[in-house]
Parts: C-alpha cells; structure tokens; sequence
C-alpha cells in the first residue's frame, strides 16, 4: 500500500509507543512508513526526509519524541505537510517535558500535539487519516465507522457493579 | 468566501487571542466563520455546530478554550472532521490547565494541540491551512509562500548589535 | 434501594478507584446506581443521562475521569443537580492533569472536586451522603455515626512506637 | 433573611474574592451570613463555628483560603454539613498551593473543591444553591432559571468578527 | 526518659516515615514521646495535645502528614513551641502537595518545613535537637558528635571507581 | 541590645523580604544583627560567619536566598545552631526553585524552612523566638502576647459584608 | 577583535536577554559575534552556521531561545564546539518550557545549560570565558580579576538595616 | 593517565549515575579522577577541593547531586575552572528539585547543566571533552569520531516495524 503517511521516531526505544499510530493507520486503512530520524544524531537524514517528503507523495507527518523533543518541530520547520507530534514519555519528569518541547512551538511553524503516550500514539494515527479524510472518502467512512464502533463498545459495556443493585 | 475552516470560542473574552487564527487563515486565502460556542454554557449548541460541521462543508475546526477547557474535545466528540485546540492562558495557572485539558484526551478522540495564547491561535490558522493544503494547490503555495517570506525576514534582520562588532 | 446518586465513569477501568464511591454510600445506607458514560465516546448518553437525571430522581451525581477529564463537567453543564468530580490518576501526569481538567470550572457551572484516586472517590460518597443529609435526618445521623466511629478508631490507635517508650 | 449558607474566610483580604460567592447566593434567593474565621489565628472560633454550624440552621459552608489553606478542611473535621472550598490566589504560587491544599483531603473528611479565584467563589455559591435545591423547589428553579439565562446570554452574543465575513 | 520532644503523625501509615525522626532523637539523646493524632479525624485530641505540650513539659513538636496536610500548621496555631513539619509523599502528586499544605502558612503562625519523606523525617529530628541544644550543652555536643562522625564517614568513603585509575 | 539572631542574605536586593523577619525579633525583644553573605560570591565569609555563629553567641540564624538557594544549606553544613531558610521568590519561577533548592535537604544537616517571601520572613522571625522562648521565659512569653493579640485583631474584624444582611 | 564566541538567538525579542551574555565576554575580553538564527524559521542558516562554526575559529556558541526552544540542541548537533544553552522566559509558562526544551537532551549531544533569562546570559558569557581560560591565561586572569572584584562589592556591601542596630 | 577532568559527587549513591560521565570521558581519552565530596557533610573538602583544582591542572569538574542539589554551585563558587552540573534523580519530586537547585545560579557564578540522570551525566563527559577540544586536537578528533559513530548506529537501525510494510 502506498505510504501516506510518515512515522518516524527518533530511536527505536520509542517503538512500544509509536506502533499504536501504526496500528490505528492499519485499522483506518491508511498506508504508512515507518523510519528512525534522530533530530540530534542524525539531522542531515532529518532535514532531507523532511524536505522531501511533500514531493514523496506523504500527506501527514508523525513524529514521536522524548526529553528535549526537537523532532516534530525540526521537521515542522522544513515541510509544507501538516505534522503531528507524540510527546513519549520520559524517565525523570514524566513527559512534561517531552509536551512542552513540542506543543509549545513559536508562531509560524506549528505542530498538531496529541497526548503524552500510547492515547497520544493512537491520536496521531487518527488524526492523521481525519485529515486524510478531508478528501478521501474513503478514509472518512473509516473514521466514522470506527468511531461508532467505539461508541458501540462503551454502550455494551455492563454495569460496572453488576449484579449488585444497591 | 466559503467558509472552509470553523473558529469557535467559549467567550468573546478569547477574541484578542483567537483573532491570530483567523488573521492567519485570512492571509492564506483561507475563508473562516466565526462562533461563540461554550461547552458549558451552551452545549446543545456545541452538539448541532459539532454535529453538522461535515455537511455544512467545513474540513477544520478550530475551538479555543482556557480554564477546565473542555470545548475541543466535545467538538472532537461529535465530528469526524480534525479538530485542533488552542489553550487560552488562565489568570491563575497561567494556561497550564488549558493546556493539559486540551491535550491528555483519551485514546480515540483526538485534537491536534497548539500552543498556549497567540503563538497557538496562529499556528492554527496556519495548520488548517497545511491540512487543506493537501488537496489544494492554492493554499500549499500559500503556505509555502509565507513560510519563504517569514524566512527571508529573519534573514533580513540586522545583527543585533549593530553596528558595533567587538 | 431507590437509586439517590448516580455513579459514573468513563470506563470500566476507573471502577477500582470508583467503587470506593460505592462502597462509602452503602456503609451510609444511601442507594446508588453506577454507568459507564464516555463524554467523548458516547456524548449523546452523555447527554441523555445528565438531561434525565432530576427527573429520575436522583440527587446527587459523581462522576470521575482521568487525563482530560470532561465527564464531570458536561454532566454539570446538562442539570441542576449538584455535581461531585473525581480525578482519576493518570499514567503519565499522575493526575494533575485530570484535577486540572475538572477543577477549573468557569464561573457559571459547577463541579465539587475531590482528591484525586481512591480517597477523592471515598469522599465523594461522603460528600454526596452529607447533602442529601440536609433533608434525610437518617442519612445525617449514618454521616455522623460514620464519623464518630472513625473518629474513635484512631484514638484507639497504638502508639506506634509501642511497647517502647524512650 | 434567614442564613442557609455560612460563607467564610481567613481575612478581608479575601473578600473580593469571596464576595463573588455571596453575590450568587442573593442572586439565587438563598440567604447567608459571612465571617472572618482563620483556621491559624483563631483556631477556637473556626471549631465553635463549625461545631454549632448544623444546630444554627445552616445547610452549606462555603470556605475561601489561600497559601496553606486548612480553613476549609479544619471545618469539614467539625461539621455533618457539606463544606465547599475555594482556593484563593496566592502571591507566589498562584494558588496551586491554595488548590491542593485544600482539595488533597484524606478519604474520611470531604471539601468540594470549586476553581482557583472568582470563578471558584461564584460556582461555590451556585454549587450551594444547587445542594438546597434538591429539597427547596424554589432555589431549584431559580437556578435553572439562571441557567437558562445565562444559556441565552451566550446565544446571543454577536459574532466576535462581526460584521466581517471573509 | 522524659519526653521533651513530641512526634505526632496523622496515620500509623506515616510512621515507616516518621520513625526517622525517633531514631535520630535516640541517637541523640533526646527522649521523646509519640501519638497518632490527626487533624481531620481527632480534631478535639489535636487541640488537646496541642493546647497542653508546653504545660507537659515539651519542647519542641514534630508533625508528619501527606496530602492536604494540616496538623503541622493546627498544631502550630495552638501552641507557642516552635513546630517542625515533616511532608509524607502523597501517592498521586509526590509529595508536592504535602509540601506546600505545610510549607505555605500564612505571617504569623509558623511551622519550620523539612524535605520531603524520609531525610526530612531525619533532619526534624535533628533540628529539634539543635533548638535544644541552645540550652542543653549535652544535646550539643551530641549534636556536634554527630556531626563530625558524618563527616568522617564521608571521608573515609573510598573512591567510587576504585580500584581504576584511568 | 545583644544580637541573638542572625538574619543574613546573598544581596542587598532580598532586604524588601527579610525586614520582615527583623520586625518580628524586634517586636519580640530579640535582638539580631544583619549581613549580607553570599553563598556563591563570597563563600569564604560565609564558612567564617556560620562557623563561629555559635560561638559569638547567636543562638538561631535566618538565612533567605532566591534561585539555586544555598545559602541556608551552606550554612547549616558549618554550625551547630538551628537554621531557618526563607526562600525570596524569584522572577521566573516565582520562588518554587528558591524553595525546593532550600527545602530538600539530605539527611544529616536541616534547615527549618519557611514560606516563599514575606510571610515567611515574618514567620522566620517568629520562629526563631519561639525556639529561644524554650529557654527565655521574657520572649516566649513576648511570643504568647503577639499570639493573643493577633488572635483578638481578626475577631474585631467586622463582618465583610457589613452593614448589609442578606 | 577576532570572534571567538558566537551568541545567537532566534529574534531580535531576545536580545534584551542575550545582550546580557555579550555584555560579559566585552568585559572579559572575549571577542564575539552575534547572529538571529532561527531554528524553526531559518532551519538551513542554522545547519550552516553550525555546520561552519569551528573552522571558522569559534569557540563557543551561546544560544538563546524561548518556549520550545530547539536553537541550542540543533546546533549542538552540528557541531564539535561546546554549545551553551540560554532558556529565555516565556510569557504563558515562565520559561519553564524553555528551560525543560533546552537542558533535557538526549546521551550523545549535550548542552551545557544557564539559568533562565538574564542571570543565564549573564553567566552563558562566564562560562564561555572559562571555557577559553583554559587555554588562554589572559582571560583566564580576566575571570578571576572579575570574581575578586565581585567578591569585594558584596564585602563591601552595608548592613542593610543600616544605621539600626538592634 | 593524567586527570584533566574532576568528576565528584555528594554519596556513593549518585555512582550509578555518574560512572556514565566516567565512561563518556574514558571512550574520549580523557583521563579524570573521581571523589565523594559532599557540599553539606564535608564542606572544608568541598573547599579544598575546589580551590585547589586548577593548580592542580584540572580543566573541567563535573558535579552530580540530588535534592537541595549545592555541590555544583558551591564548587563553582570556588574555581575558575569550567563547572558542569548533573542533576541526580530524587525519590519524591523526580529530580525538578535537582536540576532547578543546580541550574537557577545567580549572575556572576555559572554551572553549565546537564539533563536529570543517566543522559546527563553521559553528556557531561561529553561537554568537558568538547571544551577540552578546544586546544587538544586529539580529543576534538575524538569527539568527531564519536558522534560520526552515533549517526552511522542511527542510521543502520532497521525500520522498527520490519518486515511488514503497510
């Protein structure tokens, strides 16, 4: 399937994260590509998959991120494509400082922040094909379907307290 | 101008910073309405504006809120259109709690998060711009040609010490 | 038992810290009923269960979430009712986030927040127990005897050096 | 007027605050008394007060505290009848040492938390009336009344870009 | 020994914490006295103990509590002791809320502030001694003992990479 | 009048706070001298000051710092008096760093720290008279007055609302 | 003077800030030059500022940026120089999302990071000459001169309750 | 090898964390010595040691503490050496105590901060390699060598979600 939308991460420690993304673009029948691009180790590589990837053919961009997250808004700096980012979360300060590294970018050059973590994870992969959605059809009844099925599923749930009626 | 992107507010109090999205869609050729819609206050309203937004033919909705902001996850809840938020700076937490209510949504419902006040507010004029931007080559020209011309003006500034050189 | 509070919550998974909710009301002799209600996965039983629940007859609803929690927030937007919120630990903020997000209300609609986790949900029930109070002199005497009995569990209490004395 | 609600604070200091509270309450129709009681400085008068707050008639406490805000907490410890809480700016922190301070309450001894500052003191005294709402049909209705106004005031709120139309 | 230190704690679950400060009294030859006393459950017992320390014979008083922490700061307001406050971690926010419940007292009513959890428990220990040693030349010296023990112990580590020398 | 107290400060700029611990000692009849010792700047003073405290018969020492505050901690590695540490709010973070720098001590050397800015200078003084008032009956009883006084001053306080009565 | 430090920042906003940190080599004797790179708005200039710095004879660089400053951690991935980061304060959050951007690097390319606004610059200039004293005698006798003659003026700092004694 | 880099730290329990200094510099080829000194238990070392570093032809010191973090800021205080800091990791708030304790110094005294923990204390033997390039070509080709390395690992990582391809 070809690649619409972009995953990348700046190591593959942040993986366990970034696949929820990977598997909410699945579901939603969104092809993507997935890479490892460090903003601080490898910045050529950054500044070269980002400067190409409206030309590539990619719609969306995800970059996921941790600590001092650069990603997301390097990238953001260097592509036209709207980009989305997934504060991970970090060892000493629990991902504050991953959310505010991203979200808190300077007028003019933005990045869609979605929540700390794999809810943050599935966001990206979900806004994403909505935004895909836009002018695809296709990928918009995907969207819609699976968000009745969500709803469908909350409905069913039981009564947490089941059997006891107080 | 067709109204293509939807800027709404939970009180004309958020107008001074909000306007910077709407200055931005402006400047990019990017037609926008304008509502004031509380979650709290009005939340019927919210549901029909949430509710009819795809049909009435908007692709992005923008929702600024301070405080327990709760009006882009509701609008979020009830579109299948990508919905991005700004968080409005609060007088005694100083947006943080704009912030993290805009952003930590649950997975499966998701809002593209901005930064606190004006920075956020243009960032998403600018984003909506990016997202229509992918199947209209007039608003990514736009784009790209604001992004030149934001970089040539940074270019263009004088060192800063001028005209003394240690 | 007449159902006089109802409980809910987003999902099934904030039952552990809810059911302490449960558990204080019937120690006070005061009937319940519990839901799972989604304010971004069901906003129409959202909706529904607020706007219905005066003239069900209940009288007290509390409603917990975590991350950005808007449960307790819409449901108060939606009835007359008085509306307790408990914010349930987050993963990554530890629920900072979800007290942020119920707490800071706008002025206009309210919500009584407790602590966050299993002593909020505690609470909660106590809280929602000492309203009904107010017209119920049996649920105020359970209130009190509840009290004074825990009052004498700690006077009760060892010395927790015990059986030193230095 | 007979006092329903006893509205209380550490120090005129807070009153611009607190009157907020009160101001709701005259207009809902609900009588209430105000009182300088400061947890630290006059620790006898905080526990007559609340002692005898119950067999005096009153249905509700509304306490306003700043900094180490224990005035709220310390009289929910002496009294059956529900006690709301509102945290008050303070200097250096912004009132989250207000907040949490006063929200953070072991399970066993419960405070509704309201916001930080004005918006805090108003929805305490709305969260008052809605709490003798359920067993004073008058005070009900006068807050759906003003819940229904302040519905409409919002409705009718022009648009703030108006009379643009891009 | 006559007890000349009071070390009272809200909960016997603070006293794996709060045994700390024991040990260091011990150590240094200070005896001591300790109670469960909680602000919120044991109001009446608070002022008692509080009320009548320095007429018992007490010379300093320690208070552990999480969360909304209040009995340092009650305690403080009934006694003209010096107080020292020892905050417990809370399980959702760390401690920071213990922290600043004790910490933030308003002008007039003091309570000296320890870290957070078991080096704070330790240091009040220490600190009350150091108030008595002022006039208790023994308690200094012991103090002064101490003191210079540590620093040997430190000195007399070996070198963390030893044996390398690189 | 023999100094019993210092009252030191890393800059001339914290004096606005610190006076307010010197008002306290002075409205307590306890005399204190005042220095500026900076931690950094001139570390050497500061081991000489601190380490012949004792000996030049001070009996408590104030220390208030802004920012990596180090000064209390330093000082009390070098003296066997008890330390009291005022944290002087600082521009950026408010004095949140002033405090934690000054709070979380290790175990083995303490400081007694007090609130973020005047209150806590105000408090400081109080403290350091209740610590000597253990062995001076004049100043504890000094202590015992200005607490009487202060309690009389906020029950004379008028009603906030005066003259009106709901 | 030859430029041996490069100070940037990414606006000319930042230069009431940053010229704090030139202020500084001037008075040490360190040549410097001073640019407006932006990280996000001029990504290719800062690759070849970066990328060309060493071999063009600097020996520092001192960045300065705001909310998600990405300035210094990208130009310290370009180069072999030591990078020192200035987190300048932000409106909505204080400069606690500049500093947390800045000082949270990832193993492997590191920043050397100064308070946040001006004491940072200031001491960014400090460390920078440092820094070079290592191999260079006359700056680093310029530093030690400075920290003689800041040690004299706090010596010679009055008392500050001057002429008081109490 | 000659020691050209000081790493010390406040207690063998900070080694674990700062060894990954030692090994940062021993895969630099810098040779470096390590020592426990502690700002609070040992403050006449702290002193000798830092006044005695650069004669003793130290060219950086690395400090790594915790908590009320003043070994950084007090050895600076005392060398004109270069001075970095790592902020050790705390049990209850983290390691914010740490990094704001070691970072926030006043104008006129500079610590150059690391991240909290493992990444900070890799990067601090970084850094001082980087500064100790400066006028020692091997060590700049060393560190060159290093990060060329770190991108080439970058780079050779597979595609995290390999084999699959969407």
């Amino acid at each position: 399937m070809q690649a619409r939308v972009g995953v990348i991460m700046g190591s593959t420690s942040d993986w366990p994260i970034m696949e929820h993304a990977v598997h909410m673009l699945e579901r939603l029948g969104v092809g993507c590509e997935t890479r490892i691009v460090s903003a601080h180790r490898t910045p050529e590589l950054l500044f070269d998959y980002a400067g190409r990837a409206a030309e590539r053919g990619l719609e969306v961009i995800i970059a996921g991120a941790g600590g001092a997250a650069h990603l997301p808004g390097m990238v953001a700096s260097r592509t036209p494509l709207p980009v989305l980012g997934v504060p991970v979360e970090s060892k000493a300060l629990n991902g504050l400082d991953s959310l505010l590294s991203i979200v808190q970018m300077p007028g003019g050059v933005a990045v869609g922040t979605l929540a700390i973590g794999k809810a943050g994870a599935t966001n990206a992969g979900l806004l994403a094909a909505q935004i895909i959605g836009n002018h695809d059809s296709a990928v918009r009844e995907a969207v819609e379907h699976f968000r009745t099925e969500q709803t469908r599923q909350v409905l069913e749930q039981p009564d947490p307290r089941d059997p006891r009626d107080s």
